[in-house]
């Protein structure tokens, strides 16, 4: 791990926890793969994502967007279009998430479902 | 992004939401990266991370050996000897970490700090 050496350990825990914190909305990884695979209209990502409710969806998207991962596009017309999309910042996150997602296939569905706790489950039992 | 066309995507989201989940508690990433530097014991652990109190720090070491992420070996020495360091499972979590922190190194220096806002904050404004 000569990386891990180079940097100093307080900056990339620092670096990783923010990028984890802007990650910790319940919708915000699920909008953000919906988006990758190209421009939705607000029906559209209210459809596909499912289970999710208009208020949550729209404060998701705010959320997104104000992150700078997400842009709004609207569109002048009767009825009001408007339409999502990853911005440059967003589509360069999906490498990292797309990393950490292949971790979790390759490791998670093998591992007993003890080591999937997490830490605030631990605090309770 | 053909990965995201192959995959199911609530395949994706479930697998990269449970990681993140794993990764919440505030010293959980510091200890993983401390331990990628090699075998600590408990105090070395304490003084290296700092700021924690030994209750949390016990806390964080317990919960990420139930992750198996961790994995903690006493000696039946006098005075006793506990040594911390990672599994074959946390050694595979440090590549998707990293792949984190050299984007937030890449991405968050520039970005406003509006940018940075949390989902709890855009909440609670």
């Amino acid at each position: 791990m000569s990386v891990v050496a180079e940097a100093s350990e307080l900056e990339m825990v620092r670096g990783t926890r923010r990028v984890l914190l802007l990650l910790t909305g319940k919708w915000s990884v699920e909008v953000l793969y919906l988006l990758a695979n190209g421009t939705r209209r607000y029906t559209e990502v209210f459809y596909e994502v499912g289970e999710v409710s208009k208020k949550t969806l729209t404060h998701t998207l705010r959320t997104l967007e104000r992150q700078g991962l997400v842009a709004r596009r609207a569109y002048p017309e009767v009825p009001p279009r408007v339409e999502y999309s990853l911005t440059p910042l967003g589509w360069s996150l999906t490498g990292p998430l797309m990393a950490l997602y292949e971790w979790s296939t390759e490791n998670l569905a093998a591992a007993p479902r003890l080591r999937l706790v997490r830490d605030d489950d631990a605090l309770a039992a």
